[in-house]
């Protein structure tokens, strides 16, 4: 999807005026207009309203919102409803109703419910889609597709388990290939006979959903259940694709969400959505790494931002209202990182159920004399007059983190060293550093291209992947710099040891061998102690979780443990190879140490921080067409003045010059114009 | 059941002869006169001793039973013995058997076993509970039936699915209706046949017992699984009144035990009996509203104690013992509140299973020479001695709080605004400054008579029902004083938001509108600011869990908040109407407020605490017969000077008259008689 | 087995060559005679490569494996491979899949995955154990039999309930006979057939492990499943017996490990083995009790310690890397208790599955230039050294703990009066306070003989089985000195009260009455106030957990209560039995009084501490051939001095002389030889 083509940024969100009587469309059109909306996405769940009985369709209540939004200047991102599927087709078509970890047989109930591998809900879902896509391909409504909902979740069923062996037949292609793969012969579990394959689940391998006696099999269920499920999203897509073939079409991700390895489904995607649901406690830099993440899918492309809420959350524990200003500020953080729409769960509060009380334009006092409608309505002013001037707008990045959801999955389903070892929180302490020092990161697959990049950080890259160690090898040796941590190389795509000595493939290129692994209990630390200072690392600083042990074979000691029967082991090192190097840091420092080293890594290759960053104020770029667009965020609550050099540029949302001394409002967002030379 | 008429208070309690050896019984009977007992509670788990197969049922044992207790003055609470079902039903007729929450169908085991929607377990229960009735309708011991015990729980099996939707259809009469209702156009959920409707539980729409998806669905669960077990046990009520019409029949009800909607039972019921198990950091005055919320269940009427432990329980993590005085002490506060019986359970001790540790009139060592024995016998003593005086006596109160078990259910059920909102914690808030102050409360259902109230108080009135508002609004219009709180008036009755507004329905009544509603974390605090003193209000207090952000229409703010971005927002309202005023507390204070502010309400409506009312100290009264029986307790283990008017009264329990200065024994009590005037 | 025949110290571990390509077998075999090893312990998880199918069966690999040890001097403990069934079995004789305890038909996956009671497996079981005994049974490599593999765990599936009604056939002949024993007329469960009655798990009697409806039910079942597994055991041991009756068979036990009757098991074992995996907090006296467990099982025999990590276990939270010299020091710890071999998990480590991050002595990097190796193998060299000195060598002890595995089942089933009562956990701290003083325990059955011991200590005995009071009264009135504490003589073998007061059986034995039992919480104690010193024992110490309130009958009371309403009612008394003593510790003491009091006693009969005991340093000794071998085991990282007699004997270790102040360093070990009188 080309959003640079847009006249204006992508304003609106969830609709559902099936849920309500006609009779209050016209007061939400109005309402709508009057925040300055122009997106609404519709028909989320309404696959049993749609769709009756196995045989019948009905769709004249969407061609009435169809042609009411187009009548009131809306478009409509029009999703499939195969979200949910409806009572009767649970009744009379029990094979969609999923099987729990548990191994219970579900009944109807809540969403995400139907089981991927379902004959009946692959029919009848490809079916809904093509029947809409017919129906609605030449309505001047439409602006974009949304197949079903927030994908997520597994199933154990015995179609899963049918799947999941022809799935294995041609991943393996001979069940010899596959007992080593799966090292079947410990604790003999040898397999004659693919029927005797059984998913994994808590009545078989797992105890927990992160715990398993064999890795390899877990690995594969995992792998097996996203693809599963994107296989139910292309039936979809290539449904629609037949009738509308230049409408993009999209579902709305997670973000962060586990299960599913989303840069295999991005390549399905026309462009990538998400719905950006922080927790209160989130980190405002996690956010931000989510958001990048997203950009990352499709290698740095704009996306959506799906959904967020207003103000108030239903799901948390606790459901503290967005402070006046959140919404606005976080609306623009998802921007600065590359958004090209603003749009919100839910545009009216149920009446009912279980979402009434989350946060919407239109609350259920239903006016728009509301605080939030105000600040909607406000933004979608600031939208109105922004135009399309980000649209499509790019963000220049030297530094690459990469990540990968099968790493992720064989970290976390590992037995030892450690459980507090959990993949995101090491990527983020990596992210949270460039952040803190204003400098801007790409999130990259572990397929991606890296030659663009100054520095790659590979952080616990655990699993190394057929190809991997000679693409990275060939960066450095061209002068790049990559860094990775402890518990890296250790495995093989199937979570097979590669032997001869940790980090595996990757002990060459680090020059080092990591003899041990110790795990740390929570409360205790070891230090990491600085043979001489490198930039701006000196002296110590604290590290936890695990710490290899580690003989550095060619590469140079740049730190040393402090503590403990390793004291005076590497605890860092620098390995040169070509006209480049890579880093090894064998323990999980703390982020005095990450923003030291890697400020010093950026520092000598020069990469300078954006300008503006300062405790609680966030930076970031976005570049178009010869103009860059420094976005500063000030999450603090207090005003912060800023310091920006003389005439530094334009600020969009006053349309008032920047120079100098800049003061900024508490919750404040300035967007500044600038050449992008700057 | 008059139990004005008895020649004194019963005392006895728990009694299963048939689980021991006839050899025992006679020394039984020795120690349960010894100990001044009159009342036996019996056959309570002998079902599978009395029916050993469907077509047998065998009567010698109880029929010595009966005899002996009549011979030795004892009166039967006579239980028809269906609390748990025989291991032969079990096996023979599995529909007895319920279907857990995580849909699992039980096998034999446990009590409280027994599927409410089971036909057979309905054909055997009314059948034993009519041989019962036809076998000793004459039998000079019989005082009162006991119909099963302790009911409780759920079940979710097919029987139960086919009887809701039969509750549905009677309820709602059309799907359509049942659609609105539970507006189950969210998340596709509409049904378009009866049978496409599945209990809500793990397998379908919840994932805790009190999270679900939607709450319409699960709040009508809980009002079918609670009228279901209400069927059960009017099917044999009815039994035992077509032998015996004039012999009273009850159940033992658990105080505020949640799911069953006890107003709702107490209409079938000839007296209320409960059962009384503070654990040991239960607040006293817990148990004391307790108590008066059973006395509510038939609009003020005395209820019996029918369970309590003589020491030890055995089912808590940490049994500790009553220290002594306590039960005595813990006896009176029943009694204070409403009880016209003291009974234990147990009598003897049980030799083996699960409660051989639970406390008992008989321990193990089989004689009277017992701390525990010495003072159950003390208190038969002195409850001779009281004879009939405060039978049937009435409890005077001039205010009263609202409670009501759907309501509670669905603000449990609720997804937001905080998962820290628990119903009965707000109730007890209100009740625990009352009881500090002296002052004596009843508690009411939602529908009961407001009138003859002073105050009437309805915290977290989440649930406004059909016709409710009318009748709060013509008592205040009387001159009423009402008073509401945050999170009021949001849904009706079947949790359907009420539009146009916080609180809906109340809103003219209170004059206010509340916009939004913020929910703290558990280490969040406001302030509560009073605008000018009133009464003994004045200053600043505390509050927590939610903060209503309200706007006074008609109301004049007597309080605001004084943090956060709402500071100076309205935190308490007062609203005239007619003759009275209705207040709206938007958040959930802390203690001193609530003394503060309910005190104030009562001074002005010179509402008198009760004599005698020091820390430590429980006050309490009934009035009989043109005379007052003022309660004084002394929960603190010291002794207390108590201060009276000269000649205040009689002490009861010591014969001797209250004058001035009186000390209180560390748990001791008083009990003085007064012309009921004072 | 008679390891005194052995010419030196087993030494090896658990070695999996089927699961690695036969190309790395002679490194594995070079690498093994590097570190000095004897002994591997084969075929544990092969039998899905052994019998690929029903009928099917294929020893060629194992012929190999066989071979190569023997070649390479390395005896075989050759296990049958049952402790995880083949993936064909399960898919075709779904009988041998276990039923969880809730309820759950598991599928095919993990390990100790069959049912005990399945036919299928039992029959193919027998077979190949059979199989083996007969291909292997003059093998020269075979040294030792391992029948299946750290057998535990529960099924509840419907050949379980079916085996169990034999089993309690067999028990109690007749319904009448277990409606009493089980007290089922409590809560109406009397039971007119045998086919009603079902295994009690989650969906019958009980609600988690240790928590139930009928103490009698499930204290059978616990017994029934251990039965059970033993039969499993048998069959397999006849079956090897058959062919090879002079080869001892053993099972690798799991120490305190729970659900099993090791001192039932122990009768059908040749020799006890067990695995050491202690956690990192466990305490190391916890590790030297259990070793004594061990040792208990044959009366003192010697044992095999199986398993122990070299370094790292997997399946921790945290698993720190054993330190420098940890390994060598828990290893003599082992022997210093009575083991006569060095064995571990795992001699290779695998490359995929759960535990391939568990230590081993050959790790992935797959040469022998390690820490863990270097160890090893000094260890090795060592063990070599000390040849067959200590094989066989016997344990001097002259105080014995009670240990009863029925007991700890029962007081864990129990219902009040706290869930705070863990037996291990007061038998470990009567076991700390002797380990502590430097004196040497055994820890015996509830059947064994004790009067060869000066002292006798029974901690809570909460069951008292037929005859053992009369054994502990013979003991005492022959002059034993006998011990025991609150919650003792409370049940018989079926969990059923002995009426007429507590402690039942031995309360004439005591001179004591216990008329209640206090149950304290956490942060809860009282004090035990001495009336006069007795020794050692003087002033006040703090108790907590239960308070038995007594009554001293016979008995001299030593220690009173300081605390609360029971202040002054005995906490410790002492009464005089023909020539000997019986003490009742009425509550659980601090360590402080558990030193002082176990002190006095031992100091009262000449029971002298072994030299060489100060903080963090253990001591420990073993006897034979008129030598004493005494075990100096430093378990601070730091140095310590240890002061011994002028020649006191011989460092085997060092072959140094020991004489006065001797240096130990930090985790050393010294294994003094002197003449036995000392």
């Amino acid at each position: 999807m080309n959003t640079a083509k847009l006249s204006k940024m992508l304003y609106g969100g969830d609709y559902n005026p099936e849920q309500w009587d006609p009779g209050v469309w016209p007061e939400d059109m109005r309402m709508l207009r009057l925040a300055g909306m122009d997106i609404a996405t519709i028909n989320v769940f309404s696959w049993a309203k749609l769709q009756p009985d196995e045989n019948t369709y009905n769709f004249q209540t969407l061609d009435e919102i169809m042609d009411m939004l187009h009548k009131n200047g809306i478009s409509a991102c029009l999703a499939t409803s195969t979200g949910a599927h409806p009572a009767w087709m649970a009744r009379n078509f029990s094979d969609v109703l999923r099987t729990d970890f548990d191994g219970r047989r579900r009944k109807f109930g809540g969403r995400h419910n139907s089981c991927p591998n379902s004959p009946s809900y692959r029919t009848f879902s490809e079916r809904i889609a093509s029947r809409l896509a017919e129906r609605y391909k030449d309505h001047p409504a439409l602006l974009l597709w949304h197949v079903s909902n927030e994908y997520g979740g597994e199933c154990y069923c015995d179609n899963c388990a049918a799947a999941f062996r022809v799935w294995l037949k041609q991943k393996y292609m001979t069940l010899d290939k596959l007992n080593e793969q799966w090292n079947t012969s410990f604790w003999g579990h040898t397999f004659y006979d693919w029927e005797e394959i059984v998913p994994p689940n808590a009545l078989s391998e797992q105890w927990a959903s992160n715990r398993t006696n064999f890795q390899g099999i877990s690995l594969d269920y995992a792998r097996f259940n996203s693809d599963g499920m994107l296989d139910c999203y292309k039936l979809e897509y290539e449904a629609i694709k037949s009738f509308t073939p230049d409408i993009p079409v999209t579902t709305n991700l997670m973000g962060t969400y586990k299960q599913l390895d989303y840069f295999k489904w991005a390549k399905h995607m026309d462009i990538i959505a998400w719905d950006n649901y922080p927790a209160a406690d989130t980190p405002v830099s996690f956010t931000s790494m989510t958001h990048d993440l997203m950009r990352g899918l499709k290698g740095g492309a704009p996306f959506l931002l799906m959904e967020q809420t207003p103000s108030q959350q239903n799901w948390q524990a606790y459901n503290s209202l967005k402070r006046p200003g959140v919404m606005r500020l976080w609306s623009y953080q998802a921007v600065a990182h590359g958004a090209d729409s603003i749009m919100f769960f839910q545009l009216r509060r149920s009446v009912g159920a279980c979402e009434k009380y989350h946060g919407a334009l239109i609350e259920h006092v239903g006016h728009e004399h509301t605080r939030v409608f105000r600040e909607c309505a406000q933004l979608g002013e600031e939208l109105g007059q922004l135009g399309n001037k980000l649209l499509g707008s790019r963000t220049p990045a030297k530094v690459a983190i990469m990540y990968d959801w099968e790493n992720r999955w064989a970290i976390e389903f590992s037995s030892g060293p450690s459980i507090a070892l959990q993949y995101l929180d090491e990527i983020h302490k990596y992210y949270d550093a460039f952040y803190q020092l204003g400098i801007q990161v790409d999130i990259v697959s572990f397929e991606d291209e890296l030659n663009g990049y100054d520095i790659v950080l590979g952080p616990v890259m655990y699993m190394v992947k057929p190809g991997m160690t000679q693409r990275i090898e060939a960066y450095v040796e061209n002068g790049g710099c990559f860094v990775t941590t402890f518990f890296s190389g250790i495995v093989g795509e199937n979570d097979i040891v590669t032997l001869g000595g940790y980090p595996g493939e990757l002990r060459s290129l680090l020059g080092i061998w990591a003899e041990e692994i110790d795990a740390l209990f929570p409360d205790q630390t070891n230090r990491i102690i600085m043979k001489d200072s490198y930039g701006s690392l000196a002296g110590e600083y604290s590290c936890s979780l695990l710490c290899d042990l580690i003989h550095a074979e060619r590469a140079e000691v740049i730190a040393e443990y402090g503590d403990d029967f390793y004291a005076g082991m590497p605890a860092l090192t620098r390995n040169s190879l070509g006209a480049g190097e890579a880093w090894y840091v064998a323990t999980s420092p703390d982020a005095s140490f990450m923003q030291a080293f890697l400020g010093s890594l950026c520092a000598k290759r020069g990469i300078k921080p954006l300008p503006g960053k300062q405790p609680g104020v966030e930076v970031a770029s976005r570049n178009k067409d010869g103009h860059s667009y420094l976005f500063v965020m000030n999450h603090n609550p207090h005003i912060v003045v800023v310091e920006f050099a003389p005439d530094y540029g334009l600020d969009l949302l006053t349309g008032l010059p920047v120079s100098g001394p800049s003061p900024i409002a508490g919750r404040g967002v300035m967007i500044i114009e600038t050449s992008a030379s700057s």
